[in-house]
């Protein structure tokens, strides 16, 4: 049985876990002041074509998102994201819980609209009572999206543009953003990203690692004493080396970009086998979530051998579903998956 | 080289990278409801000897900390703590992030006192402006204290009976646990701790362990939906089998017990060092921490070979200085610092 | 000239200023606990036919809906409102300051459908991914809404039967609870009110008063120490007796229903001006708000003698507009724009 | 019978009461954009000597103190105050609920000592870890203190140059302003104090005035967006004209200081009386609280005829009491009082 529910089922990428094996009793000292961690955010700063980054390592996602968020709005201030995006209903309200609104604006395949987001702002600014009102501080939104869409450069730029005219600023959730990048559909790289927003995080949970998530603010334009606000958040790790050493790995040689790339040539043949049955998807996404609809036989000869997430179950059995590869799906996973799919044809 | 100057210099115990290393690629779901967690939890319920304690895997001990103190306060109330008591000076303020004030008391040897804490509490409920102060809802400690010492059964029981007396949960924060417990000087074990408080937690991050506390409820009291008040903030591991393999290795065969009680040991060969030296104690720790006062001439010896911190210098240039022990440190690195001492001595 | 731009333009009425001059140097204690206080509550109780009531006296709208919200939430819980409902929109993000989310559901002429907050509580507890949510703790509704509209009994007992099915509170917010009980459309009086819903509050400062909310718990059950709680939210005043001295008198034979009735008789003859000039409406609004859509031609007569507030200008000139009566519009202010609109006709 | 409990006993003076009636039904903009709050603040430019001021107008005192503190520290940063400050005492938490730390220093006679906070500044950035702690970003002094005592000149310039030397601004709590300047012990004047500290309040509610506090920005240095943040806290009041007229009549031909005068010269008189019976002072106060320790005797001799505030009762009965005076007491009332200590001395 191979499961597809979701691109958090394994463990680290093999060369991390040698790695935390060879430095296991090295001393180092603690809360991300070891070498493993200096070293990583160098081969970071590198990647992403800023020498001058500040970068920061945190363990999880919703916990970075709020972290940055509140250590960037002023109290009064709120940040905008799509209604689907994760900060607005997956993170239990981790946003709120640290006192900022998340202001929604509408989603179009989990993206947001630079020339809607242009306009809420205008009608916010030209709105008498807005000072009565959140106002919008920072722009929020992942990449890839909850859907797994990707925004294209020209989109990015439209954003920032927006951003810029209003004095907003913009802030990429990247979980998967090894998988968004290594798309074919992506028309940027890191460097590219670095240049668009003014903070971003490069997704390890996800994307190879134990745990982990690296921020970085390409400008070397962190908050003021953001080390501190990370402690005051939970958000500081003790032993940092775990972050530093897992970082430090993914950077080296290319391996963030190859374990990405290989997720993505899964979810490339994973979607063949599903166009080739001639099934339809809830959305057409370029990277490593697929969303096939599949009937209720389909589900049920899948069910045994093949793990998949049901997103929302229709009336007459069918459901939108969620496949989700990673660096860690085998190429038989997905031949399982095809001899599964098979047996629901001929039955 | 050899650092004492804290308890997490070093990864973890091998054992638990041998088994992160066995069970990568196995294939689980996230947030804590795997496999390795579920055995974790109860390993853990039958250490505590409470089978009807609610368990959780938390990140690290600031995060734990505030999260346990927000779940449990109603929002007037706040947690009384020693002013030495780690989350009144070094948590950066996450309890009051929180939106809770930590009422402090006097510390003796880093402890609170159980008949101060019931004359406060009188004073409190006798002065007629109370209701325009912070309630306390909950007492603080810490065991072993932030200086290395512990409470005797006779003074938690105390402090226990004041809580009841004063309707106030009693939370221990054990990041230390297994080292207080291993202590010759100790008079209970897990299992009396809860009985006698209303939640404590199991420090993995300074006892063996990469990361992870483990929070225990033990009578199956946590606050309704505590999962989600850690999703909230920013406490919830996606990966929750990272924290599920660590605390189920430290469980089995009595390791967590085993590796603290080597700790004890090197502390006490340590002190005994010290004794020898006719060193004197800024307080008496029975202990992984030690805080010998130094001469000026001694540090100079020690620095080179020792590591270790200074944690207040004196005009003289002696220093109270603290060295840790901990699951990692070789005896060698004892006889290293009795070579640098005696050096010192003969100069 | 007279304006119309919202019900709180004047002071208070008469009888308040006349009680303050004539209690001014009497000595009360301070904190709510004065005899007006006092009086003010047993009047309410009285009112609201709940003897057992809970009653405190606020200062102003957003203040109480916070304290309120806050106070009755624990911290993983949000607030379901309308999208157009006042916390959502014009309280400048309090509710989230205190830590909470406002949980938008569509609105219908500023009302929330019973049936929707079903779907939308069933589909939330059906949903796998709920516990990373945040719940649903309670519905805040206002009454009248933001549109002027108002709640019938029905729609009311439908809200409260999903409320207690979903175990959540409801929390009506009354700032100008007085002109929805007054007005001809309202099937309902304030008993009614008080068995339908946890907590409602009784607006003063739009209905009569300088300043003030009375918050009424029907069933005794305020949150406890909820005293504490309004000092924590800086909601506590000092003289509480400038509180109890106005709320005694809006509910002293009856003064709190005459204004309010006052009000909607101004606003029903405001209404027919309007529809005897075939003046269209942007909403049907049975209270004192009252929403014509005016031409450009309608706008600059009125300019001048009339003040109201432009809520939507449209391309070609027209606007929805809005017009509040209170208990200080005089039949006066009405002749004067009727004569002025009487002139746009001619023009 | 006269009460001396607290000086808010009353309610406003009555220039006020007449200024709130006759200007009753004027219509004004709401949320502090009258007339009178215009006029109130460029009143208080000139009489704190501060053309550029940014003058805002707030409801109580814990509301003033929170609003303003939040405000203006950014999210890790934390507030000093004298271990007796009333925002560390008597504020049931609200600088807490609002995130932030209040760090306590030693208080003398209810002051802080500038010497003590810079070698607590100091030895906070001394220390390696304080990147783990609290960061002051502001100091809090009340003017006068809790004890009735109030600052010199110099000792305001060293608290001032220690603000400067540490890049923390400094905020007077002047909830009892007006008696502290209008004492005989006073060396400054408002426009020394608006040059001395970065924000400061002219207090109201204790002062003549129904409800209200003054927040002065000297310099115009109001953080960005104040006015969105006073909504935030719930701290907006709909209509501001209750506090403008008060603010405006307080400041008219030098009202504010007359009626101060007024309260400090009933204060000597009273403090005479208990001089002249050879009664002892809990603390040596120059302005309208005064301290007494009374005996058993003379506290049943007052009790019936005088009203007062026992602080801390003594095992022998006798207590530490509190005695305020304000701009109501009549002379009549010291006189009661001095005839009801003869009565208990005659005993």
């Amino acid at each position: 049985m191979y499961s597809f529910t979701c691109d958090y089922n394994e463990g680290a990428h093999p060369a991390i876990i040698r790695r935390l094996a060879e430095t296991n009793l090295d001393q180092e000292p603690g809360y991300g002041e070891d070498d493993f961690c200096a070293s990583a955010a160098a081969r970071i700063r590198d990647a992403a074509g800023c020498p001058g980054a500040d970068v920061f390592f945190l363990t999880g996602g919703t916990q970075t998102n709020y972290t940055v968020i509140d250590g960037m709005l002023r109290q009064h201030e709120g940040v905008i994201a799509a209604q689907t995006g994760h900060i607005a209903v997956h993170e239990a309200g981790a946003v709120e819980f640290s006192g900022h609104k998340v202001l929604t604006l509408p989603q179009h395949e989990g993206k947001i609209d630079a020339s809607e987001l242009r306009s809420y702002l205008k009608t916010f600014y030209q709105d008498d009572s807005h000072t009565h009102m959140v106002y919008p501080g920072m722009v929020y939104i992942s990449f890839p999206t909850e859907y797994g869409t990707i925004y294209s450069r020209a989109e990015l730029q439209a954003i920032k543009d927006v951003c810029m005219d209003f004095n907003l600023s913009l802030f990429v959730d990247g979980a998967r953003l090894g998988y968004g990048l290594a798309s074919p559909a992506a028309d940027i790289d890191m460097k590219d990203l670095a240049r668009l927003c003014d903070v971003f995080y490069i997704g390890g949970t996800k994307v190879g690692a134990l745990c982990g998530e690296a921020v970085v603010f390409p400008r070397g334009n962190a908050p003021e004493h953001f080390f501190t606000i990370m402690k005051q958040h939970g958000a500081l790790l003790a032993k940092g080396r775990l972050l530093g050493v897992q970082f430090d790995t993914l950077f080296t040689d290319g391996l963030y970009e190859k374990i990405s790339a290989h997720a993505i040539e899964m979810a490339m043949r994973l979607k063949e086998v599903f166009v080739s049955k001639g099934i339809p998807f809830y959305i057409d996404s370029p990277t490593n979530q697929q969303f096939p609809i599949l009937s209720a036989g389909q589900i049920d000869s899948l069910l045994g051998p093949i793990g998949f997430e049901i997103w929302e179950r229709r009336p007459d059995g069918s459901a939108v579903t969620r496949f989700a590869t990673s660096w860690a799906t085998p190429p038989e996973a997905i031949d399982a998956l095809k001899e599964a799919l098979g047996s629901a044809e001929s039955k």
